[in-house]
C-alpha cells in the first residue's frame, strides 16, 4: 500500500485525555479515532491489526474443533428475562425499544441467545459435545470508559460456548480451550499468565483469567518467579510451612493497653513484632457471626472464608455490630473466653507462641496467649492473602506480585443458563438431563491495547510480525530525487510480488517527518531508500531493536527473507 | 469438518412464515435461524457463505485501491443533527439513550461518521482522492421485515465512501467502483444488471443500482434483450421513432361521449384505437399547474416530468383540483383552447393524426384533433414510461422487463454531506473548497438470499464454488460398515490435506436422511462412499447438474482436481 493512497493521520502532539502510553500512541500513529466516549473508529492500520488478531483467534479456535457462527447484536428482552439477567445486569446493559416498542438489549455477551438456540435445536446426547464461537462487536455501557480500547463501550470479542452431557466432557473442552488461549497469546508475543480466578459459587479451579502483565492493569496477580503458577491474589493458596518459636509457654496475662487498639499501635506499645499478635475480625457469614483469626502481619481473605464455609455472602461486621457481640470496641476483641461465636483461624495462628490478642474489655489485651491452650478454634484453614516472598503453591519458586490486564476468560458455567432456560437433552437411556456449559471469551480489540502497552517504546508502537499492519515499511527519503523515487517504487513492487505486506512512504514530506511517522507505526522492518541508493545500497532497520544494516539492493530480498523468518520464528513474531 | 462435530440443524418440514424459496431453504438447510423479527443468527454453514462473500468483496475493493477501516455501530445523535438526518430519517433509524441519557443512533449507514472523520483529519488537496470502505453490521428498523435476509433489521453491509477535489476525480472512482461491483457479482455467479437509477436532484446518470434478476424483486427493470443496457423502469429513456399516419387532416369536431371518460371507454365508444387518443393529466409541479399529454396507450412517467422541469416535487393534481382549473371532470379535460396552463407533451403526441381528446366540457370530446394545429405545446419531450418491445435506448435490441433484487448501489453524493458538515480542503491555490463525495453500498447478507433465490432448485440450495460453504461433501452411506467408515474417513483426511474444503457426513443416520440433507446444503460436489467401495469405486455427483460419475478411489483426486477447476472456471464458480 502506498501511503499517498491510504489514510494514516498521525499527530505530533500528545492527545489530551489519553492517560496511558498505548492509548496515546494508537491515536498519534493514526490507528484509531474516538467517535464518542468509549467508542472508536479503527482506521486502516488499526483495522489491519484487528483483523490479524481475529484470524489468529479463528485459527486456534478451529484447531480445537470449535465451530464459528454469528449471532445478532440485537437481543430480545424476553431471552434476558428468562435467564434473569434483564433485571440483574444493571445499567451496563444497553437497552432500547424498537419501533413497535418492544424492548431489546445490545448484546454484551451471548449466553442467552446461544442457550435458546441450542435448546431449540439439540435434543439428543448424540449431538453433544459441541463448541461454537463467534467474533463480534459487543456493547457495554461502561460507567467510566477509559484507556482507549481497553475499556470501551463498543468492542470486539471472541466468545465461545460449549455444551456437554457430563462434567468430564466439559473438563476436556476446558483444557483444550486453555491450550488454545495459550497458543493465541504466545503468537501475539505477550507476557501473560493463565491465572486462577474466582468463579463465585462454582468452585475454585473452574475458571481462569488470562492476564497480560502490565502496570496499567486493574487486577493484582500472584505468580511464581520459577514456574507458570499464577492466581488472582484472592485465589492464591498459601502453603507456607510455619514453625513454632522454641520458647516456654508463659502464663496468660491481661495488660492495660490504654487507647492502643490497632495491631501497629499495640505492637509499638508492647515492643513486640506483628508476627506475635493475633488479629481478630468478626464476619457475618450468611447471617451467622464468625470470628476469623489471622496473624497480626497477615490480612483476612474473605473469598477463602466464603469458600471454606461454602457461604453465599461474607461481610465484615460493622464496628457497632462487633461491639454488640463482644461488649467492647473492635480493637479490643479476641478469641479468649469466647464460646458464643464460631471461631476459625488461619494456619499461621496455630504457631503463635506467647502471643498478644484483645481481651474483650476496654483498654485491655492479653499477652502470653497460646492457641489451643487459651482458646479453641473450630477449624484451622488457609484464610489469609498470600504475600510476596511466600512459597509458590506449586512448590516451585517464590511468589511475586504484578498488575494484569484481563484479555481472556475461560469459565465452567455448569447449568447456570441451561437450567434457567431449560436446555435439556435425552441421554443414552432416554432420560432428560440438563446440559452442562462452558463459556470462553477473548477481548479482541482490547488485545490491541495490551500488545501496544507491553511492546511500545518511547518512539512509538512496536508490533510483532504476527499482527503488524505491514511487514515492511519502505521509505523514499527524497521523492524529488529521481533515482530514489524509481528504486523505491521498484523495491516496493518487487517485494509486493513476493507476497510481503509492504507500506511505501511515497509522500512528498521531509525525511524527519517520515522517520518519526515510521517509528510511530511500529512496522517490524524498515527499508530506507536514500542517497546511498546511488551506490546501490539501502538501509535496513529493525524497529524493535533499532539495529541497522546496509544492504546492496541486489541482496535485499535474500536478507529480508532471512530476517523476516527470524522475526517470525521468535516469540510473538 | 465432520458433521458430528459441527452444528447443521436441518428441517424436514416447510417452515411457517417463510414465503420465498431462499428463505425456506436457508432455514431448512440449517444456514440461519431467526432470533427476532428481521434478526437472524448465521449458523456455521451460513457464516461460511457470509465470510466468503465478504472476502470476495474485500479483494475487489482493495483491487481498486479502496482502503478498509471499521467505524462504530453506535453513532452520537449530534452527527446526525449536523447532517439533518436525525429529523428526516424517520422511524427506520434505531435510536437509544446511553446511561447518561445521551442520544445515539445505531448506524444504518455511515455518511455522517466518515464525513466528520475526514473533515477533522484531511485539510489539503494533497491527501485526496481517498476511498475508504468497511464491512459491518448495520441496523434499520424496517416496518415489515421479510424474506429472511432480504429485508432484515440487522444486516451486514459493505459501505464505501470516496472524497474528491473535482467531479472528474469522482467520475473516475465511480467507474472503477462500477467495474469492481461487476466483478463481485460475476464471481458470485449472479444474473444481474447495473441499472440506471433515479438519483433525485443530482442528475440522471449519477447513480446505478445493481439488480439481481428475480421474480421476488420489488423493482421493475427495463433491460435490453441484446446488450447490457438496463434501467429502473422510471429511468429508461424512450427513443422510439414515431411516424405520422398518412391521412388527410380533418376538421376538428366536438362529439358527445356521454358518461364515457376513461381512454378505454372512449375508445370502445368511438370504435378507435388507443394510439389515436391523447391522454391529458394535470400535475402540480412545485406549486405550478402543468398539463402533461401522452398518447392514450402510454403512461406518464413523473420522474421524467420532474427532471425535464428541474422540479423538486411533482404530484398528480386531485380530481377536485383538476375540475377547478378546467371546469369539467378529469375524464373530459384536454389541451384544445387551453392557454392559462403550461402544456408539455410526450414526443408520441406530436405524431397523432385526427386524434381524440377531452373538450373541457361535460360529456364532450373532440375528434380529428391535430397537435400544433388545434393546440400549442410548450415543449415536446420524453415523458412516458418505456414499454416492453420498445427499442433499447443504446440502439441494441428491444426492451424486456424483469423484477430485480437490489444488491448494490453506487451514488455520486456530490456535496450533500460535505456542505452540511463543513468538510473542506485547501486547493493548490490555498483556497478553501468543499469536498465532493461518492458512496457505494453492497448488501452482503442480502447477497446470500439473492444467490440462493437465483440458483436453488426444488431439492435445495445450490452454491457456486466461489462461496460454497464447502467444496466437497463426502458421505459415508453406512457408518456401521467398516470398509465404508475407514475409506470415507481416509478420503476425507486426504482431501483435507490437499486443501480442499471438505464436509464429511459421519453421522449414524439413514442414507435417505444423508442424501436429503446433502441436497439441501448445496455443496458443489458430492462423493458417496457406499457399497461399491468394496470394488474400490466411489460415486461423484455434481449438485448443480445432477450428473454422476463412478470413479475408482485411486483416480479420485485427479478427477476431482479436473472437476473443481472446471467448476471454478465457469461463471460464478
Amino acid at each position: 500500500m502506498k501511503q499517498s493512497n491510504t489514510f494514516i493521520p498521525t499527530l505530533r502532539e500528545l492527545p489530551a485525555d489519553a492517560e496511558i502510553k498505548s492509548h496515546q500512541l494508537l491515536l498519534r500513529a493514526g490507528f484509531i479515532r474516538q467517535v464518542a466516549s468509549g467508542i472508536y473508529s479503527y482506521l486502516p492500520l488499526g483495522k489491519k491489526v484487528l483483523q490479524k488478531i481475529e484470524n489468529i483467534v479463528r485459527e486456534e479456535m478451529e484447531q480445537i474443533g470449535a465451530v464459528e457462527l454469528l449471532m445478532p447484536a440485537l437481543q430480545p428482552a424476553e431471552l434476558w428475562q428468562e435467564s434473569g439477567r434483564w433485571f440483574s445486569y444493571g445499567p451496563d446493559l444497553m437497552r432500547m425499544n424498537d419501533r413497535h416498542d418492544r424492548p431489546f438489549a445490545l448484546g454484551p455477551t451471548h449466553e442467552e441467545v446461544i442457550t435458546s438456540l441450542i435448546r431449540d435445536e439439540i435434543k439428543s446426547y448424540k449431538r453433544l459435545p459441541l463448541t461454537l464461537f463467534q467474533i463480534q462487536t459487543k456493547f457495554r455501557d461502561e460507567k467510566r470508559p477509559r484507556y482507549g480500547l481497553l475499556r470501551g463501550r463498543e468492542f470486539v470479542m471472541k466468545d465461545a460456548y460449549s455444551f456437554h452431557t457430563s462434567k468430564e466432557s466439559l473438563d476436556e473442552t476446558y483444557e483444550k480451550m486453555v491450550q488454545a488461549y495459550t497458543n493465541i497469546f504466545t503468537r501475539l508475543g505477550l507476557n501473560f499468565r493463565a491465572v486462577i480466578a474466582d468463579s463465585g459459587s462454582i468452585g475454585g479451579k473452574d475458571t481462569h483469567e488470562f492476564m497480560v502483565l502490565s502496570e496499567i492493569g486493574e487486577d493484582t496477580i500472584a505468580y511464581s518467579d520459577a514456574s507458570d503458577y499464577a492466581a488472582n491474589i484472592e485465589m492464591a493458596e498459601v502453603v507456607t510451612q510455619y514453625e513454632k518459636r522454641d520458647e516456654t509457654l508463659k502464663d496468660l496475662q491481661k495488660v492495660n493497653t490504654g487507647e492502643h487498639k490497632t495491631i501497629e499501635e499495640v505492637v509499638n506499645f508492647l515492643q513486640i513484632s506483628p508476627e506475635d499478635t493475633i488479629k481478630s475480625l468478626l464476619f457475618n457469614v450468611d447471617g451467622e457471626n464468625v470470628l476469623v483469626l489471622v496473624r497480626g502481619d497477615h490480612e483476612v481473605n474473605d473469598v477463602k472464608v466464603k469458600n471454606l464455609l461454602n457461604a453465599s455472602i461474607v461481610e465484615l461486621a460493622s464496628p457497632e455490630q462487633t461491639e454488640e457481640v463482644f461488649g467492647c470496641k473492635i480493637g479490643n476483641i479476641g478469641p479468649v473466653g469466647v464460646n458464643h461465636v464460631k471461631i476459625i483461624a488461619d494456619h499461621a495462628v496455630k504457631y503463635v507462641v506467647n502471643g498478644v490478642c484483645g481481651a474483650n474489655e476496654a483498654e485491655q489485651h492479653y499477652v502470653n496467649v497460646n492457641p489451643d491452650r487459651d482458646f479453641t478454634v473450630e477449624q484451622y484453614a488457609d484464610l489469609r492473602f498470600i504475600k510476596e516472598g511466600d512459597p509458590s503453591p506449586d512448590g516451585k519458586g517464590k511468589i511475586v506480585f504484578a498488575k494484569g490486564i484481563e484479555v481472556g476468560h475461560v469459565f465452567k458455567l455448569g447449568t447456570r443458563y441451561s437450567e434457567a432456560m431449560n436446555a435439556v437433552f435425552l441421554d443414552e437411556n432416554g432420560r432428560s438431563q440438563t446440559m452442562i456449559m462452558g463459556c470462553y471469551g477473548i477481548g479482541i480489540s482490547r488485545l490491541i491495547t495490551a500488545v501496544a502497552e507491553q511492546m511500545a517504546d518511547e518512539k512509538g508502537l512496536v508490533w510483532p510480525m504476527s499482527i503488524a499492519p505491514y511487514h515492511v515499511h519502505v521509505i523514499i527519503v527524497n521523492t524529488k530525487d529521481e533515482t530514489q523515487w524509481k528504486q523505491g517504487n521498484m523495491i516496493y513492487e518487487t517485494l509486493k510480488k513476493q507476497r510481503y505486506e509492504v507500506l511505501l512512504d511515497d509522500r512528498h514530506e521531509r525525511a524527519g517527518v517520515k522517520f518519526a511517522d515510521s517509528d510511530l507505526f511500529g512496522i517490524p522492518v524498515r527499508i530506507v531508500v536514500g542517497k546511498k541508493i546511488n551506490e546501490g545500497i539501502v538501509e535496513l532497520k529493525i524497529r524493535k531493536t533499532g539495529e541497522t544494516l546496509e544492504i546492496p539492493v541486489d541482496q535485499l530480498q535474500e536478507e529480508l527473507d532471512k530476517l523476516l523468518s527470524q522475526l517470525k520464528g521468535s516469540k510473538g513474531q
